[in-house]
């Protein structure tokens, strides 16, 4: 379930681009300049919009590189306009879909460090569901708190995104 | 992994008692009344703390049963007090852990329905990924981001709770 489990937070992530469509139109609405909201934080000692998006989009294409065997591509943390916020995701997106089902074959097995814990390595299984996908979501629900504390109109179905209704 | 994931769940929401010991500190320290956090949003169109933790324990609730062929036992949402929240808490991690993994066996193939989407039906591993387990984070993340912007002393690592570190 690697694959399926990947997949889905990498939707996850793309659906953030709808969340900024919508902070878009209240800063033309409200007639102020966007990137307040990209700096805006919950608490004077927490982090940053941009810091939970760039977050959100390293646990993704961590998660990506290291289940399938390959180091993640640098991505510099320089983002400070929305358009480059969204060529972040965009190309976080690219890079988790360019990895094919079959390369999470030996997921299971492998060991993955994180660069805050030196010194440890975690199992595969372990490091999806204890850090990565926890990490993801962390990340990608504080950006929207962000957004949603300071009145931006993202709702809960634009959390969610699309959802594989099927008939009775 | 359905087991795998409902039980990670269930331990992040296991990891929420440890943040309420801190918004319980914080309250003596600061001599103010614990229920003020409990029914703090982050807007006012939001929902208060309680509801979030609330909201997390039924996704998991009904993961674990919905999942295993079962009907969720009913939770009543009139938890007023951080301890009527607690006790929320450990029925729900009581339930979810009383699900053996073999009772997962079918979960793939089971048909889940939403109160909240009437008339439509999800297949069992597009409701975990795509309804359950975002829920279940959405509404964790969101009842730790209203502590810590009410200056609750909670960080990355209450959030993450215990990881199976091993040796190199």
């Amino acid at each position: 379930m690697y694959y399926q489990l990947i997949s889905q937070c990498t939707q996850n992530l793309q659906n953030l681009e709808s969340w900024l469509d919508k902070a878009e139109q209240l800063a033309a609405t409200k007639n102020f300049d966007v990137g307040v909201l990209l700096t805006s934080r919950l608490a004077p000692d927490m982090e940053p919009f941009i810091y939970q998006v760039q977050s959100a989009c390293d646990y993704v294409k961590g998660a990506a590189a290291w289940l399938s065997g390959q180091t993640p591509p640098k991505h510099a943390d320089n983002e400070q306009t929305l358009e480059q916020v969204r060529a972040r995701i965009r190309k976080t997106i690219a890079f988790a879909e360019s990895v094919k089902e079959s390369q999470y074959a030996e997921a299971a097995e492998r060991k993955v460090s994180m660069s805050w814990a030196p010194g440890k390595v975690i199992g595969g299984e372990d490091y999806l569901l204890q850090i990565a996908i926890p990490n993801i979501f962390f990340h990608l629900v504080m950006a929207y708190a962000i957004l949603r504390h300071n009145g931006v109109d993202v709702g809960k179905m634009d959390f969610l995104g699309p959802i594989n209704w099927v008939d009775p």
